[in-house]
């Protein structure tokens, strides 16, 4: 199978990241922060690494203020939930995934909060002044995607941030598409909470998720429970990590999440985005020659607008039956609405949905030949 | 090291366990429900043969009310937080973890419910009795862990069913320490919502638990975002599992679980039951003969009300510092309060804590002999 869809989880894992997730069932089966014995804080300090390893890489420079998460949805639902108070309004982009705006419609429905959808504009002018029109005196926090997870366009979240803060407002980000390919700091870039899987960009397995968090707003635990930490009380440790980290970890997936950060390092985001960059763009190039085929992106004259990921369709063609026809050529592609019904009404494809192709490191020129030849049988048969 | 935390996790995992585990990085690696493709589809199927296996073992006969969370924890917090309307009222036991008081005594500082916890008594008729009373016109569930991950006391859950459901109350068993070990039947047992970890009991890994609804009554999601299904909708979907299931699933970890389920099967709840229980009646028989050793259990007695677990300890002792010195011997142990403040309470040994042994089916005799030995030289030379 060629493999294209590694916007929904890169595939394959380096190996040593499986070699680490095994490893941990193996030499660090204990529960960490729980016990008195060797093995126990032996798991403990591997999983403190980890945690060290993800504050470096996106210069939190505050270990304990990264949160291990299961996925991505779960650490936006922790921000929003977490900073959510009646009354209070959230603004975010019209590209957002279900997972920022399914819980903000949430908060509408209990008639806790409200949120306004703002259109991310051709330039970072324009999106910067549409965020700003939608502020208001009870406005919490901006949420916004790093990059849309269906059309690789990108936010000006430096400017967000400053915007935000300008304002006395958060910023919280989604870097579900742009964890481990552009390069994010926490202190330089002013983004008061981040939110990322581990099994995208990063290249850890799936059940694995992060928040890091970078302001001085303590978030109200969307759970509750046992820390390992203070257990004599009834309520949850004032302290990160503990505060938003109840029950058991996901021992080896924090420790394949490790490995998956050091191989991020060791190949360079700015490599690996390079090489997608070159890659998609090819892809692009080919596809514009094609008869039949719809883009969405144009990525040679605006690179820096967009994450290395192209959306398009066959004319006449359903999104879903492109992708299974790609299927039965062997090439693995996401069609349809990949959660994000906004971004569709934007661009105006909520009908049809889009053919989505995201390469990873591992994708090379045989795969992108694989996908390009298959792709010009299907449209040719049109 | 020889492994006495199994209450904390068990330790070691069968093979069977770990190789699924890694053959879903390398074989099941596609996200799934969310592409058009083969791999993502034939993930799918594996994880649905999870849920399949979840839902006979404890025979739910629902294989879509099986969710899959992250731990027991999120599973108690999802049950409780789910069923909570302002002005409701919770009724638990004196034994609940942090796992189950943590989230209610959130609820009554946000002044939306109350509750109450009510001992476990000597009998089930005391026991029983005591919740009888407890009850509420408000009162919306009982949440009663079936057995104390302390001191191993069983709760009659089965009496418990019986009596929420004349009351028009629903069942929450928190199974942390009896799946696995005890016969679970959904059906049979009248058990409204069972949570349970998968790295205890069920012999899957750290990351890992689940929720089995067996209600009508429909829970308000903890979290929100993409499902992969229903993705135009800006509300969570209705039906079970995606309601609850937001965000990309531990497919690792799901898959390893699995296999967990089968290796219990394969051995027998029974089996595996007698062979805990012979193990820990000797370790009791023998403590009881040294000096010093203060021990919280009567399992040859009454063992239909213990599961396999012994709290003990030494006499002038801090629980933690005996666990030290065990450590330094190699044997693995818990000690301190164990998330379980209330159960302390009950018992009486919050200052000291308890040192608590728990074997597995991997427990075998020389394990045993290393253990007593060193407790017997600890408590010898005090």
């Amino acid at each position: 199978m060629t493999y294209f869809d590694n916007a929904a989880t890169t595939f394959p894992k380096p190996r040593a990241v499986t070699h680490a997730m095994a490893q941990a069932v193996l030499r660090y089966g204990a529960n960490p922060g729980r016990a008195g014995h060797r093995m126990a804080y032996e798991t403990a300090e591997r999983v403190y690494a980890a945690r060290e390893a993800v504050s470096d890489f996106f210069a939190l420079g505050k270990p304990e203020s990264v949160i291990f998460t299961k996925n991505c949805t779960e650490s936006l639902n922790t921000v929003i939930f977490g900073l959510a108070r009646r009354g209070g309004h959230f603004v975010c982009s019209d590209l957002e995934h279900n997972a920022v705006v399914r819980p903000l419609e949430a908060l509408r429905r209990k008639g806790e909060c409200t949120w306004t959808a703002v259109h991310i504009g051709e330039t970072d002018e324009e999106t910067l002044a549409n965020f700003e029109n939608a502020l208001r005196k009870e406005t919490v926090a901006i949420v916004c995607t790093g990059a849309s997870n269906v059309f690789g366009k990108r936010a000006p979240l430096k400017g967000l941030a400053d915007l935000a803060h300008r304002n006395g407002v958060l910023l919280i980000a989604d870097a579900a598409q742009t964890a481990g390919i552009l390069p994010i700091s926490m202190q330089k870039d002013g983004i008061d909470f981040l939110c990322a899987p581990g099994h995208k960009g990063l290249y850890g397995v799936m059940g694995t998720g992060i928040l890091l968090c970078n302001s001085e707003r303590a978030l109200e635990p969307l759970t509750y429970g046992g820390t390992g930490t203070l257990s004599v009380q009834l309520t949850q440790p004032k302290d990160y990590p503990e505060r938003l980290e109840s029950g058991t970890l996901n021992v080896p997936g924090i420790l394949a999440l490790e490995k998956g950060i050091r191989f991020v390092q060791s190949k360079g985001s700015k490599q690996i985005y390079a090489h997608e960059m070159h890659t998609v763009k090819k892809i692009q190039e080919a596809l514009r020659q094609m008869s039949n085929v719809l883009l969405y992106t144009n990525l040679s004259e605006q690179s820096q607008s967009y994450v290395p990921l192209v959306s398009f369709n066959i004319r006449g063609l359903h999104s879903e039956e492109t992708a299974a026809q790609l299927s039965e050529a062997g090439i693995a592609v996401r069609a349809g609405l990949h959660c994000a019904p906004l971004a569709h009404k934007t661009y105006g494809t909520q009908e049809m949905g889009t053919v989505r192709i995201c390469p990873s490191v591992f994708t090379n020129e045989k795969d992108v030949n694989s996908l390009l030849n298959s792709v010009f049988k299907i449209a040719k048969a049109i």
